[in-house]
């Protein structure tokens, strides 16, 4: 695959920038996309990427995106979600529906728009489809609807087109990153200088792990947690 | 419960019909919201129920059916979803979005009210809120993204709702139809005569011991399925 | 089903109990198997029960007790778990393969030969087997290997059995206990009265209930969860 | 981890031929342990390992193949399983109870070993453990109910040992191989020469892939399955 266009959407600071860094050095060339594209010039210039200011959860931006790459696609990754919390009888209906339309409906845009692209590359492995998912898509936790209803979807979306596009060498998997994500501002170090939350090289590693997966011996779903983290 | 309002939102024949003659027989006032209320005249006048036509993806609408009950509301179950098929690559995102609303937000919107009314009742058990669901909210089919994405979300939204009602004295449950529901055209019959297919009734009898369960012992899924199905 | 042959295996007090009354009231002529009668006096005359002594994991003990059964057996009910804690190092090989034979190799053999039994009868529906589970049978708790072990052996067989003999007009079903039984000593009381603990008779009735489902419509899981538990 | 010891319990030819060449090439001192080690003399010299004959689900032999193990254990991985299929009712019950041992009872035993030898290590990262599982270990399948009862207690093993002993700096994992494995005697190729049966080195591959990974990104179940597998 190495070669290939790799696209992140929801492209921010921690497991985005880690991404696009692994991606970049195997020689992929890389795409951000994210509704505020702002804060990505150095990571931009650092790894030779092309930055792409779009709503996830607009058909057509996102269209558009797929349909102005150049080169095969080879990656596609998702990334947006949106956590809304409170009581639900607390929960403003409009930022529900966004939610849900952030977390699984844009998944489901670019998860569409990457599969076109796809289905028309040569070769025994057609590319990978990967969606950053979360615990609460196996398990909805109290006063957290809208992101279980989220996450939920998204998962259902990813176990869907895995069981079409499998057959048709097209990779899907979903990944539950089932825990926080480590960054200069919230990581907890242990005794011995281990990090407690997840390392996003770690993560980004796992991703990679996935894209070279032989296609005798695929995974649709993976389960990222740090060592402490109960569940 | 007896005696006080139960709601079905998406009323139509076959399930709807059964849960409302039993939810009447039983003494509940019935309510039936329906987007097209035309047919249920019929259905309406047999059980004493009250017939109001509504859209349930609609914040308004939903919080009208609910802000104009009369006495407490003992019950409140959601039905309608969307069923839309075809390739990932061909589905029309604009009827993707309005699947989702139909099955999810829906039934976000109608556990929302519901609970906040529930809440003010008095007693041990203060009402029951069931979402139909199906076998997509658990295993996400081939060419059924929009229908997994819709089911999946709803079971996320019950177990958050669950998860956090239930310690305040409402039940809350998502059944899991896993099979074709019998009516007159589709029903196959066996040799001996039995339903190779849900029956409508059978369904609506696990729906009744459901709300009657003591709250020391509650289920929060359920799934009812045909003895011929296979899963 | 009524007149048939009702066995528990693994009776003692409280659901046991609860159990036999219910079934002794619906008219079932009920067998209580134990290893231990002694206790079991005085719910054997107030309904009308046989006791039998046995070990569940003895196959040729298994064998006689059904091989000995009068009339046609409508529903078995398998009760007993062995719940061995500590850390995984410091488990007793010869216990922890004591426990996975007292939950989950008993269970297999009941169900064996409740299924010989059951295929002879007439009718649409042949007899219902019921395997008391628990939490542990879908999630693997700390210190708690072996109960894990035997909780999910148990759910797989019952899966497996009711994919076999569905279709042959058997229900087989797992119930998911997920939460303690209330009995005089440990129930808690809340301030209205309520329990906090699972009652047995309330547990005896979803068990009714999932004996009396219609074939169109069968439970294969179903769990039960006092209002409080965190889950 | 590179220098310690690898065991491979169960280990034939396939999927732990792949496993020992992996891992010798990384620089495990590998042990293969086997009941029969006849065949075992090409690999072993292959690879330099040493090899055991052993029953894998006997206690004491399980104990002497850990205590007289050499230098620090590392990698510790079960394989044995016995797939016993036939109708419920015409099961062996001796055969039962000897498949359950093989599957589930002596993968207790090898964890049990592993985890008293890995806690003594030192270091951010003690060891990893897993577990060779199958879909029969989530889906107890019509016909196989002996092989879902061990498949399912390995997975509640795993997942028990992963909540107690991933705090403690030793990983736990159980992998789905969801699929058949490709050898020379049954591998179907495709136009393209690409196997639709589970590649034995691809397998291993991912084995490695857990064994690497960061602590604070860890998975406890792993599933693995050939593009064209339906699930």
């Amino acid at each position: 695959m190495t070669g290939t266009t790799a696209v992140i959407v929801g492209a921010g600071a921690g497991l985005s920038a880690a991404l696009a860094r692994k991606l970049a050095e195997r020689g992929h060339d890389v795409v951000l996309a994210a509704r505020d594209t702002d804060k990505l010039g150095k990571l931009a210039s650092e790894t030779g990427a092309r930055t792409v200011a779009m709503d996830a959860s607009d058909p057509a931006a996102m269209r558009s995106l797929f349909v102005n790459l150049q080169g095969p696609l080879g990656v596609a990754i998702y990334n947006p979600s949106a956590r809304l919390r409170g009581p639900i009888i607390d929960l403003d209906p409009e930022r529900v529906r966004r939610a849900i339309e952030v977390t699984a409906y844009g998944a489901f845009l670019m998860g569409q728009q990457a599969a076109r692209l796809m289905l028309q590359n040569e070769g025994d492995k057609k590319g990978t489809i990967l969606f950053t998912g979360a615990s609460a898509g196996v398990k909805g936790f109290a006063q957290s609807a809208p992101f279980a209803m989220g996450k939920f979807a998204q998962r259902g979306l990813a176990q869907s087109m895995a069981r079409e596009l499998h057959p048709k060498g097209i990779h899907v998997a979903w990944i539950n990153i089932d825990g926080g994500i480590s960054n200069a501002v919230r990581a907890e170090r242990t005794d011995d200088g281990s990090d407690k939350m997840l390392d996003p090289g770690a993560i980004a590693q796992a991703y990679i792990g996935l894209i070279d997966q032989h296609r005798s011996a695929w995974s649709d779903e993976l389960v990222l947690r740090p060592w402490v983290e109960t569940f």
